[in-house]
């Protein structure tokens, strides 16, 4: 891997819209509409038929623009890509992504055309897809569409181009941030193991998240991502679980999917992270962002109320979490301020209606707790809080001015947004979920990272 | 069972509420609150030192109430509540639901007291809980603070007082409403079971759900639940599935969970379903609620984008769901109004952004896909589309007027409320749910129940 090209690709100083035109509804308007609207410098449309889009000078090729161009972002028909690709060789195009679909995921012939672009290319111009948006970096301004998403220090491979939107748009509202994204597509030139090993290089990339629906190089994607493994977490959702996902997955970006039996191999092999849903991997990426660090997977609970406690801790033992007997003295103390009747002081601790009439019990318990030797993290399991007025901002308030001791996550459930919990929360390093079985996980999976890194550097592997 | 005894704690002429007072803080005043302001027509709060509370006549007790009393709410410290059976045992009332904890879930001590009470009543008063919120039905009037539920055809047995705010929160934005709703606590007296046995005859009630904990008359709650089951949907989630669990559950209603293999095979020979969370409980008792009927688990699937559809196959398979082939004559209409490049015409269909510029061609691949008769059922996957203005609303008009001749579901992800196409979708019996998972399983348990149901009348058994 060369990292200057690569840097290139996500912090390009100028980009070729190949297929841009008057007509709005065409993807290369809107990517030059998107580029153009964040105020990316420098832009060239191409289209043979115009003269001006948006405002901006027309090129009828890409050999035709007078200054230099790193990235070119194709949306042409099929059977004109490799003329494009060729031109962008004679230009000296340092990488093109190609959007363009009808190629190996359509049929035989297609697959044909895309080894003939690899040809053209000839390791000169690097190719993203064909069948992918490219490349993404809030940093430099290659903004597609990415709609409200925050910087930060995640980054995204994905297979799917669709899947770079859903996961923008969730990523908000469960406290991730982007450094950069990725859509790769078909990936006859560039694919996934590539920008696995760029992003462990990347020193503004610190969590790696992705989601695949085949990989091509096996050996070399087992190798590469355990290596970035041991110094930051990669964390992996597949598509194509299923036989009828993975016949599925073949007909959307004409990938094998390989055997779960293979995939459990892979996992265990590289030390990468399993995530089950598109949910999952944000909260996991999540919990990273605001958590680096457990030592364990002991967790202690502090809730309202007895059933919501009971499916709260069956949630966290299916994913791995555990809710250890806490020591006597941390029980003396608990019984001190709980009363006993109707409520729990073991793990889950249930305040019951208590925590309702005297908000600030909550947070003294979380306090307790947090002191507890075998704990090493702490749930704030917020059930049925929102109903009641108020509730939530004063243990909010009465809980958070506490020495907490140990990371800790919040949930809020039933799932509702509320913006100004989710902020106070995150200023102290809170993290707030809306499902307790993607929070559960998210921390296990936290839990489980920092162990293996320990374990690797105790016997420097 | 004494079905009259039964239906008259759901819908008694007269509650007396013990232990109200005028602190608005305490449960037995907010009971009466709650009663009073729906407008419950013959209401007695009893308290020895009260004599008139919210502007209704108090009663020293139980006994001194000049009409009769058909239900009695109690809400007082544990050591005085066998004095208030006695009174209720002494009045003739029909049934009461024991608000107070400090009993069987609390120490041994609190176990015999229980024992007390039933003996105390001996038969003659049946008692809900302790540690419960008793009985609700919309229909009486018997409403405690169930908030904005709807009337419908489910009811609800709950072992937890706790989840039955949390399902009635999550019901009405899932499409489910109640007949009857009960919270049974400790169950020292009437259970579960007594309650699924009384569901199974209520010809307001045609779907059964219950959240458990434990059952302590294994026996006879297989044989009550084989036998409702046969022409009822009985779905049952479990609290304490998981070691902490079963132990947090010994503390909230001394329950003994029993293992999962025991209640692996209590399913299987019952036909009760599983649900393995709340969320999938009220998706299944929508599915039950809008699709009485489905002949079996094949479905066809129609959305935007190959990665969504990519995982959608993947959660449907996991749930048991199954996407077949389509037949050639489907391949073949689907070819005449899809284009070919980009898209997939395969089960599921990815009608990529084709859809977005014409968003008519959806409800016509779901009419071609819901002529199949390979298909059962239809799952339309609205996949990122509120992300364009306007687009759901016309995808909604243009499909929902065809006739899709299949049972359908629709599937609005990610999770967001667009009250209006809900609403248009139940119009004409499609549930629309935000979870894809959920979605799909609660599909495959209504394809099961049928299937099981048609096989027992098959055999007359």
């Amino acid at each position: 891997m060369n990292f200057q090209q690569f840097e290139r690709i996500f912090k390009p100083r100028s980009i070729a819209v190949v297929g841009a035109s008057s007509n709005p509804s065409k993807m290369g308007t809107m990517f030059l509409m998107a580029l153009h609207t964040v105020g990316f410098p420098a832009l060239y449309p191409v289209n043979p038929h115009e003269r001006e889009i948006l405002g901006l000078k027309a090129y009828p090729s890409v050999r035709d623009i007078p200054e230099e161009v790193d990235y070119a972002l194709i949306s042409v028909p099929a059977d004109k890509v490799a003329a494009v690709v060729e031109d962008c060789v004679s230009k000296g195009v340092n990488a093109v992504a190609i959007y363009t679909s009808g190629f190996s995921e359509f049929n035989d012939e297609g697959r044909e055309k895309e080894k003939t672009l690899v040809k053209i290319a000839d390791g000169k111009v690097r190719i993203l897809g064909p069948n992918c948006l490219g490349a993404f970096c809030l940093q430099s301004k290659l903004n597609l569409a990415l709609g409200s998403v925050e910087e930060g220090e995640v980054s995204f491979i994905s297979q799917s181009g669709g899947n770079v939107e859903t996961v923008a748009n969730l990523a908000r509202k469960m406290g991730v941030g982007f450094s950069k994204v990725v859509s790769y597509g078909n990936a006859c030139d560039l694919n996934g193991t590539d920008f696995i090993e760029y992003f462990g290089e990347d020193p503004e990339t610190k969590i790696i998240i992705m989601y695949v629906e085949g990989v091509k190089d096996g050996k070399r994607f087992v190798e590469v991502t355990a290596k970035v493994s041991k110094t930051k977490p990669v964390i992996i959702l597949r598509g194509g679980t299923t036989q009828g996902g993975s016949k599925a997955a073949a007909s959307h970006t004409g990938s094998l999917c390989g055997s779960n039996d293979i995939w459990n191999a892979v996992f265990k092999q590289t030390g990468a992270i399993e995530a089950s849903s598109v949910e999952e991997l944000l909260a996991t990426a999540s919990a990273f962002t605001h958590i680096p660090k457990l030592n364990g997977k002991n967790v202690g609970m502090v809730g309202i109320g007895g059933g919501a406690g009971v499916m709260a801790v069956d949630e966290c033992e299916k994913s791995g979490l555990s809710l250890p007997t806490f020591s006597p003295e941390t029980i003396d103390k608990l019984g001190e301020i709980v009363p006993p009747i109707g409520t729990s002081i073991k793990n889950p601790i249930d305040l019951s209606s208590y925590a309702q009439f005297n908000p600030p019990l909550f947070g003294k318990a979380v306090e307790i707790v947090s002191k507890d030797s075998i704990i090493d993290g702490l749930i704030l399991l917020y059930h049925n809080m929102s109903y009641i007025p108020g509730l939530l901002q004063e243990i909010e308030r009465t809980t958070l001015d506490k020495d907490l001791s140990k990371p800790a996550i919040a949930v809020l459930e039933p799932a509702i947004e509320i913006e100004e919990i989710k902020e106070g929360h995150l200023r102290v390093g809170v993290p707030v979920y809306n499902n307790l079985a993607h929070a559960a996980k998210a921390l296990c999976n936290v839990a489980t990272y920092c162990e293996r890194v320990k374990f690797l550097k105790k016997h420097a592997i």
